[in-house]
């Protein structure tokens, strides 16, 4: 089992996984960013397997993206994940994204609980893997971006819906988190994205969504690049918020 | 560089891939597959970055997979590829699914054609590459499926209707070949497949949809496990076709 406290994985930028200019997508950075995370945990034994096992499971709740650059098709490029902090109900975990010389060109925050399958209670995370996962906390590695702030939409107004369908849905049953981050980004002209890149790229979970749930978007401007989003299941309940910076 | 006729890549079964039963998707792995279909490519000098060079590029016209089963959530498995024949406007290249012990769990076939980028027409295969495309032609690996059929849809009913969106879109501004998968499976109730898996899944590549087109489909029942699919832009010109077979 692996103590090195900071875990670095290898990616490329596949074809089918960039945008019309060539960018790799914010969905596909984002289910990088989770699986460095399992990966991450599991090496050290408190992943997702591991979790199953006991009938625990870690629940994203928030996830902040800032980025100088996205990286371009075939581009290599890595990214590192550590344990910042591990509170009894949270536990922040940060990501660099460095390109092939080993040079950030982003950095990554998130938030995440653990939930019991059974309860669907918190746990408390300190007593977790026997007390060991404080073992792992990094204290020294930096992580140069603003904390997930708080994401608040006034505008009621629906821009958009989506009918949550089989391609949605993950094992277990929700809306898979990366999939909100395609249909949101989805609300926007394609034009933004030919003169603007995404600077910062926020996301708060805050219910889980099903099959056939039709989800609606309220998209609030803040200023001239900066939007935020919230996402409801059938007219109500709110799933998720977002925001999203341009440059 | 590589000469060895058959390329085999390693992969697994990432969280975000799989579908609400744990199997991974039908879009993923036909990402898998056109991703080795260009690494192989690429190792042997007739990939698309090469033939960029030259104003060239490979174009997806049919793709058929066919699976004993689907890899399973965190299961490692590998895609074998070779060059099964080279004609004068087309291709055809053969895809061994196998799983982590090498046993092979599905086949894939699929034809390509390469165009001018300037001009849209189609190049002559045998000329490219100095000839050298040749050498590569594969005989002696079987690929024990049918290949691609002719794929008909009477029905002239829409079922769904899908605008094309920036999530949709890749490099050269099309809607991306994976994408035309999951939007066909989600016309699907998900309790089919929760009861059967797919048995064999074809596309056939017709022409190109854009950014804000509306993807129209059209669906005929063929025999209680078989449906074809016809993916028509704007309401008229059609764009692929697909046949899904289930068991």
């Amino acid at each position: 089992m692996s103590t090195d406290k900071i875990g670095t994985y290898k990616f490329v930028a596949e074809p089918f996984h960039v945008d019309f200019t060539g960018q790799l997508t914010m969905g596909v950075l984002g289910n990088h960013l989770l699986n460095c995370a399992g990966f991450h945990a599991e090496e050290r034994g408190f992943g997702m397997a591991q979790l199953n096992n006991i009938h625990y499971t870690w629940v994203l709740s928030r996830l902040a993206i800032e980025l100088k650059r996205m990286p371009m098709q075939y581009e290599k490029f890595s990214i590192q994940t550590w344990v910042e902090n591990v509170y009894r109900l949270f536990t922040d975990r940060n990501f660099a994204i460095l390109d092939a010389e080993g040079t950030p060109i982003g950095y990554a925050r998130s938030i995440w609980a653990m939930i019991d399958m059974k309860t669907r209670k918190p746990a408390d995370l300190i007593s977790l893997h026997g007390g060991h996962i404080t073992d792992y906390i990094c204290n020294d590695k930096e992580c140069p971006i603003a904390k997930p702030g708080h994401i608040k939409v006034n505008d009621t107004t629906s821009i958009g819906e989506h009918r949550a369908l089989y391609s949605d849905i993950d094992i277990n049953g929700h809306v898979n988190s990366i999939k909100y981050i395609e249909h949101i980004l989805d609300l926007f002209p394609i034009d933004l994205f030919r003169n603007k890149h995404i600077h910062r790229f926020e996301m708060a979970y805050s219910a889980e969504s099903y099959y056939g749930d039709t989800l609606s978007f309220c998209r609030e401007q803040k200023n001239e690049q900066e939007y935020d989003i919230e996402v409801k299941k059938n007219g109500n309940e709110t799933v998720c918020r977002s925001k999203v910076i341009f440059q």
